[in-house]
């Protein structure tokens, strides 16, 4: 990690467009027959504003400048992103058409390295390509194509989320540690809700939907440096949804645990490999640690879109660092003196071992690494 | 913890001058006959700006407003407050005297709940008073013995940390673990600079000393929220000496230690329990249970004057928690929406069982509560 310059500059500004108020703000993007609409999550809370992405290639670049971030969501706007190229190749060459669809699948991928759902999105739509007929087909069939397979991802995905937090609520309400208490205190890190998932979302969904089920839930949030997802996010999105929550430093959330103010530690997952580890938010690894000291269950919830296939165990997950200036500077101010240096990994990897459970659509995986939640709290 | 108003106002502008620039900076406060200058750490690095206390009153109105914080620095501060009462209270009658100075001591005290330099300094200063005749004695000859008193604190802190720094790098250099290592690798977090202690420092000095025993060091530096003491203090100090530091974020660095990224972990401390537990920065506690997990060794640097005298163990160290502010705003900045609460603890407790030696002036203690450092690593 090296000192660097200030942020990059943002998506085309001409590209920007105000979406609204909160009370009006709907979604964190909307597909439309030549665009994909994008909520700005950089400039969140403070202003609510779009960013619209015409093909594959400029959804890379949103991804690039964390216009947007969650691997959940990146996975399905990546799938329009590849739908739109092909939209705007149907006039093409097959053979061209087909490397730019390749090309553009690879820029997808190298745009969110450590977001496995992305990864598992082009799969698919590169397998869809070739199964429609990849130099056969014409440019229109292979766009017809592409539209109805990333229409499928993101109809999906909002389906596993919704089951995902079913799931998770269940867990919540069986576990003897966590169903007997009369406050549930549940702290969480990273951007997990809504705008990280596209609809419903993951860890956030399972908070929302215990809520739901009318029980007394107190929210702690990691801030979640240095992106402040948790503040900037996390904390927005819970008064949208009328549900209170208390924010509290990185560092600070583990002596909560050791003072028995938590519960339960709920996470989401920018991949899971075969053995069960997982890449998670930085902060991650610590509160795992600190959670397993304190017979605290640490729970992890994301789709199964978030399995890298490839990876047998939690180095495989290791990805580069990001940039350093997201560590140095704070809403475009630099916050250490010029030359300092920084470290700002992408992920921390947490072992199988200090997992207590993942929660998936397709039900709960409680025999992980460390002993279930139910034999161990 | 609730919602808070933003920061309350500064120490009156009238008393703020400029300290001129780094390369002038000469000290973090200076004594004069009727006023103590602080070099104001709010505004650094981007200002060198000094706040002139010119009675204890102003200096606990500097302590609550974080003009300047570190528990060593904060305990010698005390003292020259008080001194400077003594010195405006010549011609009060002896009682009146008398009470000003013990409600002064109090108000020092609480102006920095969590620092037990203060409270030992305050003992220390009474107890002078009252040996020179607390109602007997005339104003001249109270207020001198105070200065004298308040000197004597400076003088000797100044000494004991020159002596913690030395003995801190016999420790680095005698370990087996960490003295072999060709690099040898720092992780720190909180602010133990000269910031911290007046002159010297307590845990950054150890480094310095490492350094000016010509070791190839790499200083890790955790920024520390909320203050962002490390980002914008610890990096401060050491591009001033002429030492490059890498910033990590506080959640950042548990993984870090997992990685192999690290040889020790060394903090400062605001208060040392009877039975070794410490009070320090929040996210000491994580730091130091990632550690043990890991056998890196966890030490802990800070002058006999952190000593709690009353506090049996680290439950008698707990404080209550700070501002909410500093959390829910980044820079002056508001971060997260209106209406979100914060819990912004003042210290994390670490127990004894987790600290791998404490380095004082008089020597390292090495059998704390983990194995000692030799034995273990």
């Amino acid at each position: 990690g090296t000192a660097e310059p200030a942020a990059p500059p943002v998506v085309s500004d001409a590209l920007v467009a105000p979406a609204g108020t909160a009370a009006t703000w709907r979604s964190t993007f909307r597909v439309e027959r030549e665009q994909v609409v994008l909520l700005d999550q950089r400039r969140l809370p403070d202003e609510l504003v779009e960013v619209v992405c015409v093909s594959g290639a400029e959804v890379a670049q949103a991804f690039r400048e964390s216009v947007v971030r969650g691997a959940p969501l990146l996975g399905q706007l990546a799938a329009c992103g590849l739908a739109l190229t092909a939209e705007r190749s149907i006039l093409s060459s097959p053979f061209a058409r087909r490397a730019i669809l390749f090309g553009t699948a690879n820029a997808l991928r190298n745009a969110a390295p450590t977001a496995a759902p992305v990864r598992n999105a082009m799969d698919r739509m590169l397998a869809r390509l070739v199964a429609v007929g990849d130099v056969a087909a014409d440019g229109a069939s292979v766009a017809a194509a592409l539209r109805e397979e990333a229409d499928a991802i993101v109809g999906e995905a909002t389906g596993a989320h919704a089951r995902l937090a079913a799931h998770g609520a269940m867990l919540f309400a069986s576990d003897p540690g966590t169903a007997a208490v009369e406050t549930l205190r549940i702290l969480t890190i990273g951007s997990t809700g809504e705008l990280a998932g596209g609809q419903v979302g993951t860890a956030l969904a399972i908070v929302r939907a215990i809520c739901d089920d009318g029980r007394d839930v107190q929210v702690l949030v990691a801030e979640t440096r240095p992106w402040l997802a948790g503040a900037r996010l996390v904390a927005w999105e819970l008064a949208q949804a009328g549900i209170g929550c208390t924010l509290v430093g990185d560092g600070a959330a583990s002596g909560m645990l050791a003072r028995g103010e938590v519960n339960a530690v709920l996470v989401g997952a920018e991949s899971i490999a075969g053995n069960g580890d997982i890449a998670g938010d930085p902060g991650c690894y610590g509160l795992a640690v600190v959670a397993g000291r304190h017979a605290i269950p640490f729970v992890v919830a994301a789709p199964l879109a978030a399995v890298d296939h490839q990876a047998a165990d939690g180095e495989a997950l290791a990805a580069d660092p990001r940039p350093a200036f997201e560590l140095l500077s704070f809403a475009g101010r630099r916050i250490a003196p010029e030359g300092t240096a920084a470290l700002n990994p992408s992920v921390d990897i947490v072992p199988a071992s200090l997992v207590s459970a993942i929660v998936t659509e397709a039900g709960t995986f409680r025999e992980i690494g460390r002993a279930s939640c139910r034999e161990r709290v």
